[in-house]
């Protein structure tokens, strides 16, 4: 299975295949057509087997998928079994639903520190680490290995903090602030953006549709 | 300016647009080129200028956009003037930073209530809203016209919040939980998923694709 094979929409997709194989094995499901597969996820047969073809090995035509053998499969074009690490920067709500709720060790991830620069915080336990003041990032960022840095700030805060992460060496970068990452400024830097705005809007531009449809 | 000329993939960055326009706005931009738009979002002129063939008379050669009629024919297209109205279900972590921190007026939204079931939070004020009992959600939504319904309440609530706010008349589901939606039992329901899992990965696949490259 070659990588640059599969295309970035697929690769969007696979985090979705892999929660519903993780659910067919809690469930003792050994294998699935991919007819099945995509009556479960709203896709046709045709889709799945697409999006799966660089999978070919895992499916059979009478047969249909190995499920563990495919979720493991996805797990390795995901890099889940790479010992990713990972730190939160701002321990707002966000940050705080980050640290204490977010399974980190389900998506391949160990979560080794946070940050923030309030003193009410500073120095509190959070799920398993310890709130650092956000001046000892750098500190930190040179003593330890750190592949990605989730950006939970108030947005006023939030292109600095990419910046020292940037200069840092983060080179993942999972934005959880409104504000546009200064992308030129970090060549070589992976970013994604979680922009509750742009969700909201896109569910609003749906349903607007949908009324003036029904006119 | 007909809807159903735009793609999907447009609408999804068209938020992205209107963050941009928005703080041209602010800084006392009147207009603005394909080509500096694009340099400041990472995008070709050429894009652009695809991405906004439908506004195509805001966009004219050697003039570019009118920032300010772009800016409102884009809140036009998502919406944004629809007056449309959001509850919260769940506030939890991320609920709570919904409910105190998330700027629904901006994107043409007023929040009207937030329900959960612990004691500790029903009847406390969050933001500009009491958090109301969950047992109340039916009841309240008979009473008051309710576009979208923000879903960030435990896993093994999510389907069943889903099915009540479907029966109950909601049309648009934004969904905070880490659980697929049963998008089958819900005809005509509009459903945006906020999947952090899902975008982690993404940026796994990314960081491990540059460490392979690399070797």
């Amino acid at each position: 299975m070659h990588k640059e094979n599969i295309s970035t929409a697929v690769i969007r997709r696979l985090p979705r295949y892999y929660r519903h194989l993780v659910d067919l094995e809690k469930a003792g499901t050994e294998r699935i057509s991919s007819s099945m597969l995509g009556k479960n996820m709203g896709l046709t047969a045709s889709q799945i087997r697409q999006d799966l073809s660089c999978f070919g090995g895992f499916g059979q035509q009478g047969y249909g998928y190995n499920v563990t053998r495919l979720r493991e499969a996805i797990a390795e074009i995901l890099g889940m079994n790479r010992n990713h690490t990972a730190v939160i920067v701002g321990v707002g709500n966000i940050g705080r639903a980050l640290v204490e709720n977010f399974p980190f060790a389900q998506n391949g991830f160990r979560l080794l520190a946070a940050f923030d620069v309030e003193p009410a915080v500073v120095g509190t336990t959070l799920g398993d680490v310890i709130v650092q003041h956000a001046d000892n990032l750098e500190a930190y960022l040179q003593e330890n290995t750190v592949d990605v840095a989730g950006i939970a700030v108030t947005a006023s805060a939030a292109r600095d903090v990419a910046l020292r992460l940037y200069h840092s060496g983060i080179r993942g970068i999972w934005n959880f602030t409104n504000v546009e990452m200064p992308e030129q400024q970090m060549p070589g830097v992976m970013v994604e953006n979680i922009h509750f705005a742009d969700s909201l809007l896109t569910l609003s531009y749906k349903i607007t549709d949908v009324a003036e449809e029904q006119v």
